[in-house]
This record gives C-alpha cells, structure tokens and sequence, in this order.
C-alpha cells in the first residue's frame, strides 16, 4: 500500500510516498481501506520529532483519524462487515492507504456525509464532545467560550455547543475567520492578538457579568489566565493544546475563590477502552446531529495523499480554517 | 450571649468579646450552644478584613465551625431534640456562646470525643474528606500528597486517606512536625524550605516512577508546579489554599500530557444544599472512623474564648501543629 513516511526529524520536506507493506487486521481488528484523513497538531508535532507515536502504532507513518471502507474483519470481530463506510481516530497510521484497528473504535460514517466530508469529522468532533460534554458537563444556557474557534476542533466544538443550547463566544486572530464562525455556531466572538486585554470586558458583556462556565482551550499560554479571570463559578476550563506558549502564569485564589476546574485532555495517547468509551459516547451523541445535518464537518482545503507535504505546510501557517484534508483514493 | 467581635480590620487586637443577643432558628434551624470551636484560615483573613462573611451570616462575628448542644429547634425541624451533640460548618458567627444553623449541616458527634476534641473535627475533616474522596475521588492504594501536612486540614487527610488505604507523603517545613505526622497516617515526608527542588526525586522514590495520583495543596505558589511535575498519569490537584503565594507558573503540556485536572475548593462560600451534601457524606464516610478511633482530630492548643487574641496569633505564627481550639463553655 503506499503510505506517507516520516524519514527524518524535520521540515514537510521530510515526507515521502512510499509502498510499504499492508497491516494485518489482529484479533477484535477491522482492516479499513482508507478513503480521506486529515491533518492535526499532533501530525506536525510527530514529524518535527516532538509527539512520537504511542506504543503499538507505526513509528514512521502519521495520522490520527481516517474514514473507509471495511475490506476484511480479524478474529473475534462482529460489528462490521466488508463494504461498511466507517470513521474513527486512531494512535497513528492513518496516513497510509490501509489501517487496522479496534472494531470498537470506529462509528458508522452517515449516509449524507461525502467520503472528504467524513475524513473531517473523527479527531475533531470526538475531542470536543468528549471534553465540552463527557468531562466539562456542559449543560443547555451556559456560555461556552472556545479559543482558536476557527480550528476544526473549534468549528466542531462551537456547532456542538450551539445545538446543545449553550450560549457560545469565539476567539480567533483575524477578523475574518470570526465573520465565518458566527455562520458556524458562534454567537459572538473577539479578534485577539497579542494583547488580551480586551478579551475581559467582552465576555463580562457577553456574559452578563456572570462569567464563562466552560473554556475550550487550544492556546494556553496567556490564554490561560484570561480564561481563569473569566470563568464562573465553578466554570470548567479544558485544556485541549498549547499552540499560545506551554508557561502559563496563573492566580491560584481565583481558582480556589471560583472553584474552578482546569482539565487536560488528550485523545492519542489513551488506552484502548477510553477511546471505545468516546467513540461509543460520539456514536450516541453527535451522530444524530451529523445525520440531521446540525452539525457540518468544515473542510478548509483538500490535498491528495501525494501533495502531503503541501497539506502539513497549510497548516503550519495558520491560515486554516477547519481542516485540512488529504484525499486517499 | 458573648461573642467574639470583630471591631475593625487589623490585627488580633482588634477582637473584643462583647454581650450580643442570641440568634434565632428560623425555619428548618436549630439553636446551639456552642461548646467549643476553633481557628481557620479564613477567620485571620476576614479579621484582616480580606474575607468578608458570605451573606445571610454574621458580618463582624468569625467561627466558621463548631461543637454544642441543642438547645431549641425552629419551625419545621424534625432531626434533632434539645440536648443532642452536633458538630459542623457554618458561614461564620461559631465564635460565640450560641449559633442558629440549619439543622441538615450539622452531624452527631461521636461519644468518644469531648466538646474540645469534636470542635477540632468540622473543617478538617469535611475540608479533606470532601476534597480527596468526593472531588477527587481518591482510592486505595493510590499515592496521596499533602502539602502543609501538620495545619488541621493535613493531618485530617493523611489519617483519613491512610485509613482508605492510600499511600501518603506529606511536606511540612519542620523536622520536628513531620516526625509527629509519622505517627499520623503520613508513610513517609520530605521537610521543604524555599528550594524545592528535592521534592520530585524524593516523590520519584516514594511513587516509583509512577507520580502521585491526588494532591491536596494548601499551600499554591511554587508548590503547584511542583505537584503538576509530581502528578502521575491522569493525577488530581486539589486547591485548598493558597498560603504560599496566589502566583503560580505552570506548564501547561504536562496537564495536557498527562491528563491532569487541577480544581479549586472552599466550603464557606458554597450555598446550602452543597453544605448539606458534604455533612452527610462526612456522616456516612468519617464518623464511623472517628467513632472507632481510627482517625482522630489533632489539638495543638487550647485558648478560652476571652483569648481568642491570643488563638489568632498561635495561628499566624504558623508554629501550630493540628487545630488552634476554642473552649466556648
């Protein structure tokens, strides 16, 4: 099969098409022919020689998530037949023309839903599900305030919220990308650069005075604090990145006065049973809402399996908005 | 009745114990006399006038926990009859002869315990039972660090947590205080001063490699990031207080690595139904330890009510061990 190699520690350059030898669906394992990805931090990361895969995945192939079709089912398996449209995340190797994975890690891709449509929604849709709803319990008429909304976890995320009924504020850096997040779930937004001083009395504002009860952060950095100084009581703010700078110089009387909760959250890395839990959770929550066209995967480019490198450096430059998205065929 | 009251902020001068009149039970309250009570944190603050009382209780009267008698139930009570001994928490007002609170924040104190030990037992116990087992769901066998582990609220969490079975490392800043918390539930401490740089490799040894699953901080400051770089994969740090500094630099890819969830508890200013839900957790999880002896409130002195000057300053001094206590009687 051919598949995107990861040579060397290094630029986009690095990456290769190579024919490498097709993985064998193992006991519980589906083989999946896959028909779209998409690019994520943790692909760039990986190539940079900062994020390696975790054990059990390929070393040199990226790749988090993927839509396709089952071709062959492994021992002990049931849920799925040759000829199914399915998506999931994955540890790595979706960059390839194959995968095999856990048939409990992937959902049924809907009807509606074209194959570059379906390769969006995996990474995005299941982290902001599985941080805004099963961890931070955000509930109908809260504020959800999300940074970097522009990202596909925050297009996913501010989509997911409004239709859960929260009441939802965006930041991005340009003005924009925030006129098209008001189109995607967003209710009111702020342009932030490097001074987030303004970000305060719009939220207080936006709020009522009553603060933030659920953070999205992608940024941290001195998005962090700010997040904190807006929170509610006991607002939950979600680590999902650190894009903004990993130091974060924050008030510890205000979490404690506020009660607040601050979580990190990551999907690569967790054990197989965590990653059934969210699909299945994603599976029961938010495919409905895909099915009924409530929520829209939002694809900024797609590149061919070939024009990878093209692919990783479009999203280096952070111009995006939502993902971008390799064609497999 | 004679009170305690708090004449103007400042230091423990400013206490003068005058004749007030008693409360009232309103509806669902009873009257207590207090028997005996003891110091918080929160009480040097609101004295220093940095705290003020949440609304509904005394604004110039401290005691935020205490032991007595029933003497009268108001309108709509039906739990308790004059003449039961009860402890528990309340907004303020407990440094004085009698105290009205609702009659569901209150729990029967166990016959072993005199009015000085049970009024040392409240706070503490509800404080570390409510943040370890409850909020963060602590576990046996798990590892348990306590920064400040001789104040009340440590010594309360290392006996309760060795009593569920947790592993516990406590970190005082005296030789002298640690040795006594060995005896108290603590397996094994490190003594810290301003560097604390000894601190992981000793919690490397103790965790063997594996980090600490829950943290209670009372401290915040540098021991934050401390117990951020401690934690173990999906650790909870537990805010409790902030005595060390409210400034805290964290690194915010080690929350994300590894899953951890920092979050912020006070019980004062929490409304009444959560008051309620700690006392009967506390009822149903501690009292029957503390009524078989296997934990036990620590008494560092006792202080009549006419120096409670005196209380306040045993207290800053920060050379207390266990529970500054109040004899009301």
């Amino acid at each position: 099969m051919r598949a995107a190699i990861l040579t060397a520690p290094g630029g986009p350059e690095t990456l290769v098409i190579r024919e490498v030898p097709q993985p064998d669906p193992g006991p519980g394992q589906i083989l999946v022919r896959v028909m779209s990805s998409a690019l994520n931090r943790a692909d760039i990361l990986q190539r940079m020689g900062r994020y390696p895969a975790p054990p059990g995945y390929p070393p040199d192939i990226g790749g988090i998530e993927f839509a396709g079709e089952v071709r062959s089912c492994g021992p002990a398996t049931s849920k799925w037949q040759p000829g199914d449209r399915v998506f999931g995340i994955t540890g790595g190797g979706a960059h390839a023309e194959y995968v095999a994975v856990g048939e409990d890690t992937v959902a049924a891709v809907p009807e509606r839903l074209s194959w570059l449509e379906a390769g969006a929604v995996p990474e995005a849709f299941i982290t902001a599900h599985d941080a805004m709803v099963t961890q931070a319990g955000l509930t109908s008429g809260e504020v959800l305030l999300i940074h970097a909304v522009a990202s596909g976890v925050g297009l996913a995320a501010s989509q997911l919220g409004a239709a859960l009924g929260a009441r939802v504020f965006g930041t991005t850096r340009s003005r924009d990308k925030l006129e098209r997040a008001l189109t995607l779930g967003v209710h009111d937004g702020a342009v932030t650069g490097d001074d987030l001083s303004s970000l305060g009395p719009a939220l207080q504002a936006f709020t009522r005075g009553k603060g933030v009860e659920v953070t999205l952060d992608l940024l941290g950095g001195a998005y962090l604090p700010a997040s904190i100084a807006a929170a509610a009581l006991r607002g939950r703010i979600m680590l999902v990145g650190a894009i903004a700078g990993s130091q974060a110089t924050i008030d510890v009387r205000q979490i404690l006065g506020k009660r607040l909760r601050l979580q990190g959250t990551v999907l690569r890395s967790r054990p197989h049973d965590e990653k059934v839990a969210a699909t299945a959770a994603f599976a029961r929550d938010v495919l409905p809402l895909l099915s009924q066209g409530k929520v829209n995967p939002v694809i900024d480019r797609v590149f061919p399996l070939a024009e990878i490198a093209d692919a990783h450096r479009r999203m280096e430059g952070y111009e995006s908005f939502g993902k971008v998205v390799l064609d497999m065929t």
